[in-house]
């Protein structure tokens, strides 16, 4: 199918740069040790995650319920569920647990251990199987993001990991941590600096935890920025990087990667030119982009993604989408443009500045190689 | 079914808010005088469209081919697509038109009305409908919101207008302008100094036109702050809110509305406190609520919703949902939290900044009467 009888705005997917940035990312972290346990929150569709897995082991990390059963149901055996498990969804992340060979979850709160062991009291007995209602989970550990875990420098820290270890209900996995602060660097000088404190802090905590007979298996880190660029993952067992599959406008501003990396744009058509504005409306608004403001700590006049032509070839530095509404995006010209050069009703492609939230407004993605539409991936969506 | 069964986060729609949205701004118009053509894309959904045309002639106005469809299929048949018409999507749109008694264009370009032109030109002999090929048309005016639109004050404004009067293609309906700017308002009062000018522009507009000789029958404004203050709609035909039959928080800072009258909502759980940060994060993030900044122009540290109780009866001023990442929702305390009043586990309501932006993220409504789910309603999506 041809590029150009696709309905805009629509997802495209690169295959050849998500073929490399998965094969990228997988050799490099065959090359520091680790296990990629690949995140897919950024895509959410099976293809994408079979691509991320290659040559590792196969378990996978998600931000919902939602995908944790989707992709179950694909056959994914060994899955983490990277998000604070809320006390109402234990019976729900039982029932997925129970479908595959490993569920993770993630604590960072007392009376959430005290909600799996009265689940796995009520349950254990009546369960066909025994292991049935025995939670698999990792502690989540605050590495310097300051979102969500325990700070590793507070008691409590080791305290709730003891707790953990020694509860009859738990299986404990080791610590988890997310990295989520290196969004906030502007060049991969600092995002290596992040990554080793990322890498130290988690693996630290560990070791201490192992000080004191508590037996921590797993460490497991990952951001996209920090896994993109670490050097040393001395200690770490296993990482979590979703976004590197996409990348993005925001990843290429903070140097995790290149433009050229990015796998994930949004095919647009031109509908006006307001000459007397120096401005095209283009048909890719809010619901098309999102609204994620970009990397505006490294430029603040990002505006809402980065423009191609429509064929991918050529960045058009020239136009800047300065403003979205619900279907409408305002796209200015930094320069007085030749509006003969972009015709109304012509195309063009835009990468948003943050994948993930793009990615999910669609429930497909057409698959573009050399041009054409090879393949159309569905992802899942919703809790 | 009770509320406390829901899986977080998901979307809430307030039965008795939307009956009371709809209703009184059906009387406002009416009262004024004019014909409500309600605008749809804010929920996307049947039931809430067949609420919003009660007493009117049955139109809507869509902003997406695909709502189109879907509300064609439902069995609405005035039909108003206000997004410029992009040239690839005019056998769509002409599709539609076959489906439905009357689907209204809006044009702002030449080179589109060529176009129309070429296409009815090519299809008018070979249709079974002779008059499925001929386009009606509404000249998009810019009534000083700047985003899309002809410049009133422009003479090609008029000559547009000729033209789209005189070919043979179009039966031009006359003029469409949308008060964008209503949004930049601070207050009531300025909201009503825009509703005055959008309703002048655009009938002073027609009437010149008139004056030239050229028929325009229709003249359609309508945002919904200007649509909820306006007392003077003389010369206006028809008018499109659309936003109203949620509202917002955003709504409710600029003084279109109350946060009572907000019937849009998310329920989110909270996941995790954090004493020595002060805050607690939910399981509404920016896939659930939407990035969309709110009204900062107001109220600079809005943050993205105003949280209430789980059951929406109290306003919770001291939590502030300060930042969201896809799936986690920091929300901040503003003075000193007593963590007892949030237990882990328990649920908030968070009205988000922009109804329109968050509720194309479900794909159903839980719509709620009395503290009871009584229904489910499920939007459609997509271009």
């Amino acid at each position: 199918m041809d590029l150009a009888s696709l309905t805009t705005p629509c997802a495209l997917v690169d295959r050849a740069r998500v073929e490399r940035n998965t094969s990228r990312m997988s050799e490099r972290m065959r090359a520091l040790g680790v296990r990629m346990r690949p995140h897919v929150k950024t895509h959410k569709c099976v293809e994408a995650a079979r691509l991320q897995v290659r040559g590792h082991f196969g378990g996978i990390t998600v931000s919902t319920l939602a995908e944790a059963a989707f992709f179950a149901a694909a056959g994914f055996r060994d899955i983490t569920y990277a998000f604070p498990l809320a006390i109402p969804a234990i019976a729900r992340a039982a029932a997925v647990a129970r479908a595959v060979e490993h569920l993770h979850v993630l604590v960072d709160q007392d009376v959430v251990v005290t909600a799996l062991e009265a689940y796995a009291a009520e349950h254990a007995a009546a369960a066909a199987n025994p292991h049935a209602a025995r939670f698999s989970v990792f502690l989540k550990l605050d590495c310097g993001y300051h979102r969500a875990g325990v700070d590793p420098a507070s008691p409590d820290a080791v305290r709730l990991a003891e707790r953990l270890a020694r509860s009859p209900a738990i299986d404990f996995r080791g610590v988890l941590a997310h990295a989520g602060h290196s969004y906030d660097c502007r060049d991969a000088d600092a995002i290596r600096t992040v990554a080793r404190s990322e890498r130290d802090v988690t693996v630290a905590f560990a070791e201490r935890l192992r000080r004191r007979g508590i037996a921590a298996p797993e460490v497991s880190i990952g951001s996209t920025p920090t896994m993109s660029l670490a050097t040393d993952l001395a200690g770490v067992t296993e990482v979590r990087p979703g976004n590197y599959v996409f990348y993005d406008a925001f990843q290429a501003a903070i140097g995790s990667c290149t433009l050229e990396d990015a796998a994930f744009s949004v095919l647009t058509t031109i509908v006006g030119q307001y000459p007397e504005q120096n401005k095209l409306i283009v048909d890719a608004g809010a619901l098309a982009l999102s609204k994620d403001p970009g990397a505006t700590h490294v430029d603040p006049d990002c505006g809402f993604g980065v423009v191609f032509t429509a064929d991918g070839s050529r960045q058009l530095q020239e136009l800047h989408v300065a403003s979205l509404s619900q279907e409408h995006g305002q796209v200015h010209g930094s320069r007085p443009l030749r509006f003969g050069d972009y015709p109304v009703g012509s195309r063009l492609r835009i990468v948003p500045n943050h994948s993930c939230l793009a990615a999910a407004l669609y429930d497909r993605y057409h698959v573009v190689d050399a041009g054409r539409v090879i393949q159309e991936w569905r992802p899942t969506h919703g809790w």
